[in-house]
């Protein structure tokens, strides 16, 4: 028998710590190392920390020290701390140069040469030296409005138009969330932190752009995006926002990329809270024009937090088993759940 | 400047031709020869019997000799002659054998293990033996029903329960399709042609639930399948079948993957002439369920032919790029449309 595939995390935060839940569950798989910073977990136990039996496992302890953790030798590091290739950069090389495999939830990591093209030809010869393969995945960039479309147009002989929608719900998000998207705000208020910066919107259009141009071989030679209120003509209130009618229930991201003056790929991404209230359907909406047309949907929209606790364990296999470099998941085989044994999926 | 990719094309029917039409459209890419037996094609000018202007290209002349086809060295041929794999066999082996790599439409070799685990073990070392790959694909099997459930599993932590369900219209086919499909049989007529297996229904539901199974892990030991006729209670009328109020409009296949006794995966898969005029729609359905539970919907369904045309095409750069071996859909990277030169996508 194989020996246990073995996973290091380094972020607890709510995806690190979703994701040390999953694969607690998952056979053939144990955590070796969790890393993070905050006072609050260090030197504490995984298993108290996520309220879960520890069991015939072995102890594994929070340390703030990433080097006392990829000391145990895990075969995969998941990097759950950031959202931007510059700031995952070094972490993402330094657990490369201890010959680690790594997946980033790191949004740009999905498609880095989108926006960091000389760190992401970095990235791949830091991998390539150590033998080793890193990959950025995650449900949105990495699937929903990329991969999946790519996916179903290899069922087209011709694609002319690229459009991707994913209608979300905010309300199962917290105070961080409604601060970030602008739930609540009144217009001038909204205008007034987009101009600032202070409105996260959404990360990911101009790597799903990337990817997706890539991979169909469309030529997108320019990309652009916005970000827009939702201004709700009712009362909106969830667990954690509250908007009143004339006010902000969240943010309508558009992204486009063009060929030659002319848009071929199309995103777009409304996120508020409680959008049934007027009518809006949440879901996950992809249209091919070409031959044949393909229309998708997958109603309601998959859940972007269990989303990307999903990609980034069920990828663990496929970045093992991956010859060595920056890859992407037009690179890779397809993504899938992992119900048996985690050793049957390495090569 | 790499060279174009060379694809020879074994079998000139509907699938063969419609595979030539598009790479004939396409960059990068030549026809460097076709087999195929029926006295009215050999000889005879590819462009000719496409009825596509020959331009600059290279004059290519339907042979019936597959050893001078393949004299053409092509980097792929293009097997579209069978949908078993016991008559595709001893074909993929010649092809192999000559050094070429080997992409075939026969249904069943979407996922050989399932029915001719020898014939897959046997295809797998020739391959190997002779560095090349083989890879059986289509719309159904390969991709509408299996590879796509699959690839949207990826956004789930865990899968109980799968199906696919496969609703089309058999209105545009011809006379061949409306006999094998029963269109226009009484019951007893249709019962009898069942018995005698005079009907073909759909093949590749035992490749389908086995290339899911080991994809997710769901261990099924068993698999059954049904094939039921579906009665009118209206006259249908199509350009080439006719079906009375009473009397049989197409076939209902179903097919079923159990554990333990227990179903984890179901296929559902109707196919009828005008099935709008007892409001039947028509599309690609899956449902998983799990965490999260995913409701996909394509509408209409993806056009068979057209699909599996597409299918092939799009997978010749990846079956050039893999490593040698017979290879399914679920090794290999997400299948794309290519609209660029197809050398782009060639390690």
């Amino acid at each position: 028998m194989k020996d246990k595939v073995k996973v290091a995390i380094w972020g607890f935060g709510a995806m690190g710590s979703g994701i040390a839940k999953v694969l607690l569950r998952k056979q053939g798989v144990d955590i070796v190392g969790v890393c993070d910073l905050a006072p609050q977990k260090v030197g504490k136990s995984i298993y108290e920390l996520l309220e879960v039996a520890q069991e015939e496992r072995p102890q594994v302890l929070v340390s703030k020290d990433i080097e006392e953790v990829l000391q145990t030798k895990p075969h995969v590091c998941i990097l759950a701390t950031d959202s931007f290739t510059i700031k995952a950069f070094p972490k993402i090389k330094l657990v490369l140069e201890h010959g680690i495999n790594v997946v980033s939830t790191a949004e740009e990591m999905s498609y880095p040469k989108a926006q960091q093209p000389e760190l992401a030809a970095e990235l791949d010869k830091i991998a390539k030296e150590n033998g080793v393969t890193v990959l950025g995945t995650g449900i949105n960039p990495g699937m929903m409005m990329d991969l999946l479309a790519i996916c179903l147009s290899g069922c087209m002989t011709d694609v002319e138009h690229v459009v991707c929608k994913r209608v979300n719900s905010l309300s199962p998000f917290g105070p961080a969330v409604m601060e970030e998207q602008g739930v609540g705000l009144s217009l001038e208020e909204f205008e007034k932190g987009k101009k600032e910066g202070t409105l996260a919107g959404h990360v990911g259009f101009a790597e799903s752009v990337g990817m997706i141009s890539e991979a169909i071989g469309l030529g997108v030679d320019n990309f652009h995006q916005n970000m827009e209120p939702i201004v709700t003509s009712v009362d909106r209130r969830s667990p954690y926002g509250f908007a009143k009618a004339g006010n902000v229930a969240g943010v309508n991201m558009t992204g486009f990329g063009d060929r030659k003056g002319e848009c071929v790929i199309e995103m777009i991404h409304p996120q508020q809270i409680e959008p049934e209230l007027e009518g809006t359907h949440t879901g996950d909406y992809i249209t091919l024009k070409g031959s044949p047309e393909v229309n998708m949907s997958v109603k309601p929209e998959v859940d972007g937090g269990i989303g990307t606790i999903a990609m980034c364990v069920n990828m663990i296999p496929h970045v093992i088993n991956s010859e060595p470099g920056l890859k992407t998941m037009i690179d890779l085989p397809v993504p899938r759940a992992i119900m048996d044994d985690f050793r049957n999926h390495i090569k």
